[in-house]
C-alpha cells in the first residue's frame, strides 16, 4: 500500500542524524538511499529525494516514472526526462532542487550527499546501471557542502538499524525468496543443468508479483554443482553443467521485493554424497548454527565470526573458509556497514539484520558448501527471517 | 572460445583513436568499455583494463574473478579484492596501474578515462551496481589527464561501429532473445499473468547457457497487457494482471549473451482485437517497416526517424508517438551515440547497429504498441539481426 513503509520511526532517525551532523538537508539519489529514507522504490533510478530537516521531503521524478507506488508523505515534482522536446532535463532537475532548498532557507553548506553509486542496489528497471549522467555529481555538488567523510559515515550508519516496517518488508523479501528456494529443492535432480535450476528459482520468485501487495519481485539465482561448487566461495555463476548423482549443489540467491532485499545461500545434494562431502556440509551447517546462536545485542561482530570460524577450524577446514561470516542486508543485496569478520569490534544491536554465511570450499573433495540466512537482532536474541526455507541441515 | 572476440579490427580502431587524440593509454573500467575494447565480459565489475598504444593491453582482475572466459591477448594481473588479509585492495590495484603505465613510459597527461558509470551495462554478477569504490575516480584521476570532453566524445564514437566479430556476438544475442520471444508467443493466452509470461521468456533465455559457446545469458523481460500496454511508452514493468481476450500485449526484452546485448520489443494479441487496436498495431508496424527501409549508409538519423513518424502522423496518431525511433545497441542495452530522432543529422555508416522502435500509446483505445528490431547497417543497405523473431506484423 503506498505510504505504508514511510514510517515515523525512520523519519525520526533521519532527523536525529541531520541535527547531530548540523545539516539541514540531504540530497539522496542512490536507489537504496531512496528506499532507506522513504520506502520509495525507484523505477528508472533517475529520481532525487531532497530530505529536509524542517519540512516534508521532496521527491523529484522523471515524467516517465510510474506513480502507483510512491509512498505517501512525499511532495512529488516531475522533471522532463524522456521528453523529446527537452534537450537538458537534468538542468531542470538541478534547478528544481536548488529552488526547493532555497525556499526552505537551506544553504549549500548545510546540505549533505553521497557522490558514488558503487555497489548500490539496482532500480526496478534492472537491466542497466542508473542513468544519472556523467556530470550529475559535479552539478549537484554545487548544491551541497564539501565531501565530509565523518558525515558520510554517519549517514551510512542509518542503514544499520531497521524499523519494524522495514523488517516487515525484508521478511516479505525472505518469504518470496523461500518460494524460490522451494523450487530449487524441487528441481535438483540428475541431468537438469545449473542454468535450468536457476531459471526455475527466478520464475517462482517473479510469479509472486500481484500477490500480497507485491508489485515487484526479481531473483538472481546462481547455481553451482559438483566441482563447480568448489568455486562458489570466489564467484557465483550458473553454467550449463548437468547435475550428477553425488553432487553438492549451491544456490546463491539475491531477491528484491518492492525494493527490499534478501540474500540467501542454500545447499542440496543429488542422490548420495561421498562421506567427505557429507561431512563438509555438516561442518558448515554446525558452524552456521554456532554463529547464529551468538547473534544478540551487545555481541561484537568479530565474536559472531569467530563462532563459525572455530567450528570450521576444529574440523581442519580453516584454510577453506576464505571469506567473512556476514554483512548487513535489507536495503540492498549487501548493505554498507561493518562486516562480521575477524577482529571487528562493532556490536550488534536490536533492529540490525545481518547475513550469517560461513562456507568451506575444498577442491580436493570436489565440492564446496555455504549456508546463509538473514538474521534479525531482537531485544533478547535473534530471529531468523529466512527460517521457512531452512532444512535441518541447510 | 577465449580470445576469439578480441579482434584485430577493434585493436586498429582503438589505436587509431589513441593516435588521433594524442593519447598513449586509456584506463577502462565500465563493463561495456571492457567488452568494446577487448571482448572481455567482467564478472564482478571490478576489473580495470589499461589499454596501451604501443603494447599489449593489461587487464587487472580481482583474485575472485573467474578466469575461464578472459580473451587471449590480454596480459592479466590479479589484485587482492575479496582477500580477508588485505584491507585496501584498491590501493594495490591503483599501484598496479601506476606501475604498468610507468613501465610503458606513459605520463598521466597521455592517459584518458571516463569517470562515470551512469547507464552503463551490468557485469555478469547483475544483482547490484559495479563495486568500484567511492574514491575510485578520484584515485584514478591522478593517473590520467584532466577530463577533456572532446577526447571523451571521440572515445564514445568507438562504440558506433561494430567489427564483424562483434556483429557475430550481437547476432548470437538476438538469436537467444528470439528463443525468449518464441516463449512469449507460446505463453500469451487468457488468464496467465504478465509476470508469468515474463518469467517464461527469461527462463527460455537462461536455459541457453551451455549451448553454442554461451557461458552467460540473461533476459530482462517486461510484459504489459491491455490497458497497461498504454503505459509501455513511459516505462516497462510486468504486473500481476492476468491477460484477457482482446488485449494487446507488449514484450520489452533486454538480453545479454556473453556480454553483448540485444534490445527488442514484440507484440501479441489475446484472441481478437478491437478494430481500433488492430489498426494501431498495423500503423506501428507500417511505421517500423518504413524506418527500416531507410536504414543504409549515408542516411541521416533524423531521416530514419521521420520515415516512421510520417507514417504514424498520416494516421492521426502523431501525438501518441512520444519517444525517439531508435538508438545504437550491442555493447549495452542502450549504447551511447546519436539517437534516431527528429533533427539529428549524423549519418548511418556500415557496421553500425541501431534499434528501430517506433510506437504509439493511446489510452483512449485501451492500448499501446511498439515494435523494435536491431538492425545492422551494411555496405549496401541493412540486415535485421533480430529477423528470426519477427512475424509479418510484429
Amino acid at each position: 500500500m503506498p505510504g505504508s513503509l514511510h514510517s515515523a520511526e525512520r523519519a525520526q532517525l533521519v532527523r536525529d542524524f541531520l541535527r547531530q551532523q548540523e545539516l539541514r538537508a540531504w540530497i539522496a539519489w542512490r536507489p537504496d538511499e531512496l528506499i532507506m529514507l522513504s520506502g520509495y522504490a525507484t523505477f528508472w533510478g533517475a529520481s532525487v529525494l531532497l530530505y529536509l530537516a524542517d519540512s516534508d521531503p521532496v521527491l523529484f521524478i522523471p515524467v516517465l516514472e510510474p506513480r502507483d507506488h510512491i509512498p505517501a508523505g512525499l511532495i512529488v515534482r516531475e522533471y522532463p526526462w524522456g521528453d523529446l522536446k527537452c534537450s537538458d532535463p537534468f538542468a531542470v532537475l538541478t534547478e528544481g532542487v536548488r529552488s526547493e532548498t532555497k525556499k526552505a532557507g537551506v544553504a549549500p553548506g548545510q546540505v549533505g550527499m553521497l557522490r558514488s553509486a558503487a555497489r548500490t542496489s539496482l532500480p526496478i528497471q534492472a537491466a542497466e546501471q542508473i542513468p544519472l549522467p556523467e556530470s550529475f555529481c559535479e552539478t549537484f555538488s554545487a548544491l551541497a557542502a564539501q565531501p565530509d567523510p565523518k558525515k558520510e559515515n554517519a549517514f551510512l550508519n542509518l542503514y544499520l538499524q531497521k524499523t519494524p516496517e522495514e523488517v516487515r518488508a525484508i521478511r516479505l523479501a525472505n518469504h518470496v525468496a523461500g518460494i524460490g528456494v522451494q523450487s530449487f529443492r524441487d528441481s535438483v535432480s540428475p541431468s537438469i543443468s545449473e542454468a535450468e535450476v536457476a531459471a526455475a528459482v527466478e520464475t517462482a520468485i517473479q510469479k509472486q508479483i500481484g500477490q500480497d501487495g507485491i508489485f515487484y519481485a526479481r531473483g538472481w539465482a546462481m547455481v553451482q554443482s559438483g566441482p563447480n561448487s568448489a568455486d562458489s566461495g570466489r564467484f557465483n555463476r550458473s553454467s550449463g553443467r548437468r547435475l550428477q548423482n553425488g553432487d553438492l549443489v549451491v544456490l546463491e540467491l539475491a531477491t528484491c521485493v518492492n525494493g527490499y532485499w534478501s540474500d540467501l545461500t542454500r545447499m542440496e545434494a543429488v542422490g548420495e554424497l561421498k562421506p567427505q562431502l557429507a561431512e563438509l556440509l555438516r561442518v558448515v551447517s554446525e558452524g552456521q548454527q554456532a554463529a547464529i546462536a551468538m547473534v544478540q545485542p551487545g555481541v561484537a561482530a568479530g565474536e559472531v565470526d569467530a563462532a563459525a570460524r572455530d567450528v570450521i577450524a576444529r574440523h581442519g577446514l580453516s584454510e577453506y573458509f576464505t571469506h567473512h561470516t556476514g554483512h548487513h542486508v535489507g536495503f540492498r543485496y549487501h548493505d554498507p556497514g561493518f562486516g562480521l569478520m575477524p577482529g571487528r569490534t562493532e556490536k550488534l544491536a536490536p533492529g540490525m539484520v545481518v547475513t550469517i554465511e560461513p562456507g568451506a570450499y575444498v577442491p580436493e573433495y570436489g565440492g564446496g558448501a555455504r549456508i546463509e540466512d538473514d538474521v534479525l537482532v531482537t531485544d533478547s536474541g535473534n530471529e531468523i527471517l529466512s527460517r521457512e526455507s531452512r532444512t535441518a541441515v541447510s
